[in-house]
């Protein structure tokens, strides 16, 4: 008998149905045995009552988290027993035939218990499976989902950056080294910055959602050592308002579809859908320390980039005055930007960087980049570094880059704070850090 | 002035336009000179006239490659003039203004030249700006989204698999190192197999698409160190041809998008849209090889597996006589097949694994799997490897997995074969071997 879905039971009112799923919680009542079973859609109520004497006996057995087919009547409860706004309130199924697919030892914990974020990750096998986690997941996958459709819809072309990298380029960052063939080193991508301009001379509009690899020793709530980039790049620009643009509009889709899909999820995470006003709110650097020392009554420690507190301040003050959760920084000067990030003469020493925070979080980075060769070349020299070890990414701008630049949102960030989470590794499905790659290290 | 894409012109007949591209052909004939720009969208042909004093006096110094925005009018061609089936055949572009804003070195050879592969690569940065190429990258953004679009459809849930194992688990295949944190040993992964089935256990249904790593000391025309895997993975199944019905599906929506969307491509690239028919061809991996033995005269060396020269030969033989460009094989012997396929005591010793093959080559693996904690422990006990190792893994099964099972497809490969490339590194944008990344390694 085909298998129907939990969440499609109450059109089988009065009928013979057959559901596959997890034993989510179990009642044991002597005469008879309550289970809530749980599948991909749903839950639902199912009773083994003492005239099926066979399947009574067979769930005895029974512990949570078994794996059973379940044949059945779904009948509807009588008024007294209805839970109203519960999925499948009205209904109960009324078990005939066990079927155990798998069984489960006993478990570390109850399924959905609070335990402390190591304990959770020491058990992701198991504690993905709570609603929290398959919330979060569920939210993550809508994001990947609309922001890359929102993306193409702006005639961008999606490619695959490479995550091998041949050497250590930009510098600065940590990096991951990789033994690769013959005893020579490779490196992991710390993010796909040079490919995606490489790939503006071939398309003009790209899209690249990869993994960018960081060995900071920090153990932060918001530094992951394997993280989630979606990436865009864009040429024939004016300047950095473009990309901030496209930016803005992916953004305000990929909230849209979220808020619309998944109402339910940010009620269970007690928030509320983001708010994106009109415009989001652009800030200058100064102007937004400015803001937050008049309004915090604070001294700004370093006027050359926002500080954590300024973040949060900023987006406080943001959310209250102007009803964003979102607003832009610019003009940062151009030394603290990466040494590709374009500077106007007329503009300098203030580069045409900007950085997008969401929350109090900074969760996008991005810029009109450098596109004159002989510019990039001394860039790279101003930073001490050797344009020949930059000769391959030189080349797109050898041979005719127009102007262009793009930005980079992490997703793990922009999921964590979509629905308030306190730590970024909550909305990454299997986090890397310095202390574990699913089990923790030993030291 | 707003700037006009150059597929649109033909909208803009007898009006100003402002156009942005690159100068792809340039004919200097002293009077006049013409040139065929190219952007995102296409290719026109502009004209500088003795009338335009100051532009034909800049256009003098303009070289191939460099980044133009051109003002102009888009002027009717004369009847003789028109060049029918080419696009923009029937207008051209005169030049009134001419604003440079990138210039480019000398060229290494005209885009678009025939150059041997490893050429080719070491110029990726330009190459990749040629027809062909842009062709190759457009196709793969199509099967990227329609692939993925298509499991979605069906109801798959999309995660970020991760890409830093803690241990060489699966054995076996060839594995990069990673200097991970304080002197420990990180590894990259060869395959999501292992999060795919957790994930399995909170979704029942998961797509990912992730890099696999692959150090294998090959150089062959299949080959790649870093490759791009399309994977899916479902539980509550009866057997494997639940998730060949679902590859089935996907690979069908995907060929349709392809072939919808790139006609002219295929008629570029001298192929034709994939033939699928209504039930793409199954074969047990002996009637394959009795199939082949008995129509090429041949003998099979190898009867525990496929061998490069069968796949060919059966995907021949189908394409004749069933008009299917893909061919599943099933029933390969179990110890040639990943520890966690599942082996049904009743078809023993064949697994309940199968290939799908493309124009001659498998594009895709997948199978049920071992979804019993007992069985999956005696299995890895039975290759000789330590179930501690698997600990993390196995917690999905410790706590209820129901029968589950998925496949995998290599992006490049069927990207590869969509086009009848012949060979894989074409069908990626930046490819990773043993003697490449970007640059070619010193030996």
């Amino acid at each position: 008998m085909e298998r129907t879905l939990i969440k499609d039971l109450k059109d089988y009112k009065g009928q013979e149905v057959t559901i596959a799923g997890w034993v989510d919680v179990r009642r044991d009542q002597g005469k008879m045995v309550f289970m809530d079973m749980r599948d991909m859609s749903g839950k639902v109520q199912c009773v083994v009552l003492p005239s099926h004497a066979e399947a009574l006996e067979q769930v005895k057995e029974v512990r949570t988290e078994w794996v059973l087919s379940l044949k059945g009547v779904v009948n509807e409860r009588p008024e007294k027993n209805i839970k109203a706004g519960v999925q499948n309130g009205d209904i109960e199924l009324e078990i005939t035939d066990i079927e155990v697919l798998s069984k489960a030892h006993e478990l570390p914990f109850e399924l959905g218990t609070e335990v402390n974020l190591d304990t959770y990750l020491d058990y992701l096998p198991f504690t993905l499976r709570s609603e929290r986690a398959k919330d979060i997941f569920t939210v993550q996958s809508t994001i990947l989902d609309s922001y890359r459709n929102s993306l193409r819809k702006q005639g961008f072309t999606e490619f695959m950056a490479p995550e091998l990298a041949g050497g250590d380029a930009e510098g600065g960052a940590a990096v991951f080294k990789v033994d690769y063939y013959e005893d020579k080193t490779a490196f992991l991508a710390t993010s796909p910055q040079f490919y995606k301009q490489i790939m503006v001379g071939a398309f003009e509009k790209v899209l690249t959602f990869t993994k960018a690899f960081r060995a900071e020793k920090s153990a932060t709530t918001r530094h992951l050592s394997e993280a989630t980039q979606m990436d865009f790049e864009m040429g024939f620009i004016q300047d950095e308002r473009e990309p901030m643009k496209v930016l803005e509009d992916t953004v305000r889709d990929t909230v849209k579809a979220v808020g619309e899909k998944h109402r339910d999820i940010f009620a269970r995470f007690n928030t509320t859908i983001p708010e994106i006003p009109e415009k989001i709110p652009v800030f200058t650097l100064a102007e937004a320390q400015a803001l937050v020392a008049k309004e915090y009554g604070r001294t700004i420690e370093d006027t050359n980039d926002m500080s954590p507190e300024d973040e949060r301040q900023l987006c406080e003050y943001v959310k209250k005055n102007l009803h964003s959760d979102f607003v832009f920084i610019t003009r940062f000067p151009t030394v603290k930007r990466a040494f590709y990030t374009y500077e106007d003469p007329s503009e300098a020493p203030f580069s045409r960087g900007f950085d997008l925070l969401f929350r109090g979080l900074e969760i996008n980075s991005g810029a009109q980049r450098v596109h004159n060769y002989d510019d990039l070349v001394r860039r790279i020299k101003e930073r001490g570094m050797d344009p020949e070890k930059f000769s391959y990414y030189l080349q797109a701008f050898k041979y005719g880059m127009p102007p262009h630049g793009g930005s980079s949102t992490g997703l793990e960030r922009f999921t964590a704070r979509m629905l308030e989470l306190a730590n970024v590794k909550e909305a990454t499905a299997f986090p890397r850090d310095m202390n574990r790659i699913d089990s923790r290290l030993s030291q």
